[in-house]
């Protein structure tokens, strides 16, 4: 491609005005990559053919490394050194460009491509093993790809940065500014809100129940009913394609062209219901990206934190609101009239919010959710310190489940081989689906705070005021801001979890009539 | 992208096995380009929202132009002309892959990109135009834009080869190896046939007639015919996606991936039947390429020409045989016992080949289609020699169909500007589609003389025979041999009109009973 032309690069030496047009052209070479790999991968496991596996693989793979090479190409880190030189000229926005292409080509360039492509290879692998090992509660097939995943995360860490411990390096990588000392911090006072707080809901007497919504939904309605809550959502249909899968998520190549992959369960209404509402908010989010930016590196949201703080936003603070129970139930009762006929605003509120001790994460509530996520950022921690290697991992899983869900782990299919994310090579990561519940209470505190009539906007089932502050604050600076700085610059203070706790701890002392 | 590194490509100088990974290296970034241009594109007009249109035609452009720079890098020439000086060390499959990549390349490499560039934004403009005009008959806003199509395709095709004459070049460029002096045989052949054959049909008393299927017939259970349909034709399902549009297509990232697109109308059935004959014999040919070819340049039919011939063989040659019209009945009964339970094989067979002089190629039927096409091929030829310019078209378009066709064209809404593809710069393309009809004639009469029972095999409803000899003989080669070579090597000797001619002959004449 021509922008990682070498010699055209040397060209534009000491002509401000061509190296503009390098970074555009390198921008539009990387967009049209990542807008492929977005439509190819994203509808993969929707409605690709079975046989099309193997070269969708192939494809990805070149792809991927076409846009690798793009980055890394060392006439670019010239590039952007030099236009970095002249911030009047190259203005804001092309700063913010620069600043994202620089930290995404730190996160490549240290790690030579060989170990990158083993790394590859090593959780392909794993991947492979893990599938078959999960049901067959096999931790001992996983246990030695495990270890050699971590060793090579500290090997590819230490490259990255010899001088941070290899731990922050990824919980940096996956949310910019983030180390263990924040998220110690975090969780600390996580945990001595919720476990006890579980503890009591757990000894109430009064527990709120959902059998107001048992039954079977037919499949149909439901999907139709998909349809009605992304429109009580709000998003722009002209830019949304919904589609079937197992595992719901939200993807798609760019911000006119969204994908919300979901499911429905005959047997389970309220799973489409809080499958929609959090893959919406995902949805919202790349949607409202400022349309200046759709051709740049700084379109899609910031982070994964701040994408699931979006996604939990809408799911929870006001899909699980007693305010929006009311116009969410009139359009369940639109699609199920008979079914529904007895349930009231005030019984789907509680049908929404049982909160129970569980062994699955995907499963869980919103209050036991953070305790999920706690169980595997500490035994993350532990692996990379050398504390503890794959075989202990079962141990401690059970040890850490039981200590703050009271729950006892039967086995690993249940246990420590229920997610992925681990053999994808995805260490770090899961601190941030916590995070992201956290930064959306903090917001919400804002909203209020700046004289939003919160539950007003919710019981009216016309979300637009939430939309426009979430669009003004967060949605349209797409990657130019940090996380760090849009919380700063929406709640006119840093980031503090204790807007997380007091949302839970009021929400559920009051639900379970503490 | 590596591949195009110059510095990389110079260090293989002398270096043939360093050429052979650099030839694989260009070969997987080429199929990775192709396989996302085709997935995005051929979903495009079936899946995207409305609003995705404006950042799929920037991504489209942008891979395409990625993978004409991979191709048209100097030093890929380079590579290219030294493999091919070692032919038993690169071996036969490379040394297809050579002769093919360098006749792509010579197709862009003599023509500067911003002269590409600005004929990309011609066809665009007047593709824009058209789209106003065809409805509106307003034939005079599009002209301009039509005079200055041929202008444009006249300097490139001189910059190609300037020997040779510009039409030649384009004629050349969709069918390797064909030319005026080719075509006018061919024509004038098909000519001298079909019009008087026509015009006795017409005057004939005995004029088979549709009134049988005529109906309203449920567009789900159409849908459902619509697989029976793949299945009768023997596609691989687990290669197949199957969608929804206006204009029926088969597209697609691969030969795993193969993607058909058609419409169904609730008061026609046999559109329905007879698209996706049609379209599912384009996909028979992709999805049946030697799998060897699968990242190559290889990939894919041969010509336009030879996929016509293959959508038109189980269109027409298999799907509106008289031995095919009992197994098909059959399924149409499946879904429509009720309307169709009066209907016999030979009624069907009646109302499928009902000969009508249209003013619509693509609502023709077979015996008419090759005159739509010589109109049009006769007009094409008329503007290259510069003894036409645009603002003549509509009085050629009058004086033609009234000869050819005897019909008279009552405006240009249903005349010249009836078709898309003037607008988007296609010239040469039309007569691919009389010969690739041509060329299944030839196929059948081959099929036959080696001793095929083919009616014995349509009439079983199990083609397997069919499609082993078609797979065996045209579809596993790919690109990697061309038609003129795959028809000698099929039959037994050159192409030749005569098989097309006698086949309309005895097939009219005797539904016509001339």
């Amino acid at each position: 491609m021509a922008e990682t032309n070498p010699a055209q690069l040397n060209a534009a030496l000491a002509n401000p005005r061509a190296d503009m047009e390098a970074l555009d052209s390198l921008e539009r070479t990387l967009f049209s990559l990542g807008y492929a790999m977005g439509e190819i991968g994203s509808l993969g496991p929707v409605i690709d053919p079975p046989k099309a596996t193997e070269e969708r693989a192939e494809a990805l793979a070149t792809l991927q490394q076409a846009s690798v090479e793009a980055l890394c190409d060392p006439a670019v880190g010239a590039l952007l050194d030099r236009l970095e030189q002249e911030p009047e000229l190259v203005g804001k926005t092309r700063m913010s460009q620069i600043k994202i292409l620089k930290r995404d080509r730190a996160a490549l360039v240290d790690v030579p491509a060989e170990e990158q492509a083993e790394f590859s290879r090593l959780t392909v692998e794993a991947n492979d093993v893990w599938r078959r090992a999960k049901p067959a509660n096999d931790w001992e097939s996983f246990a030695p790809y495990l270890d050699r995943i971590v060793a090579a995360l500290k090997s590819m860490a230490a490259k990255k940065d010899a001088e941070k411990d290899p731990y922050d390096v990824w919980l940096n990588e996956y949310e910019w500014g983030t180390d263990r000392a924040f998220y110690d911090r975090f969780f600390s006072q996580v945990k001595d809100c919720v476990v006890p707080l579980l503890a009591d809901c757990m000894a109430s007497r009064h527990k709120p129940g959902h059998s107001c919504v048992d039954g079977n939904f037919d499949e149909e309605r439901q999907w139709k009913l998909a349809r009605d809550l992304m429109s009580l959502e709000g998003l722009d249909e002209g830019a949304l394609w919904i589609g079937r899968t197992e595992h719901p998520f939200t993807g798609g190549p760019s911000r006119s062209f969204v994908i919300i992959a979901s499911h429905v369960y005959q047997d389970n209404l309220l799973s489409n219901v809080f499958s929609m509402l959090h893959e919406g908010g995902h949805a919202l989010y790349e949607q409202n990206v400022d349309p200046e930016y759709r051709y740049t590196s700084l379109r899609g949201g910031t982070s994964m934190g701040m994408h699931e703080a979006q996604s939990r936003f809408f799911e929870n603070l006001v899909g699980r609101s007693e305010a929006f129970a009311a116009p969410l139930l009139q359009r369940l009762v639109k699609r199920f009239p008979g079914q529904l006929r007895n349930v009231t605003p005030h019984l789907l509120y509680l049908a929404e919010n049982c909160a129970e001790p569980g062994l699955v994460r995907t499963e869980a509530d919103e209050l036991t959710y953070p305790l999920h996520i706690l169980v595997r950022y500490e035994i993350e921690q532990l692996l990379f310190s050398g504390e503890a290697a794959a075989a202990d991992v079962p141990r401690l899983w059970a040890q850490k489940y039981r200590e703050y869900l009271g729950v006892s782990v039967p086995d690993n299919t249940r246990g420590a081989l229920q997610d992925t994310h681990w053999s994808d090579g995805s260490f770090g990561y899961f601190p941030t689906y916590a995070l992201g519940s956290a930064y959306g209470t903090q917001l919400k505190a804002a909203m209020v705070a700046g004289g939003m009539d919160f539950d007003g906007v919710c019981a009216s089932g016309d979300l637009a005021p939430i939309r426009e502050w979430l669009r003004d604050r967060i949605w349209r600076w797409g990657r130019s801001k940090d996380s760090g700085e849009l919380i700063e610059a929406a709640c006119g203070e840093p980031f503090s979890p204790v807007y997380y706790t007091d949302y839970l701890t009021e929400k559920f002392s009051t639900l379970y009539r503490l």
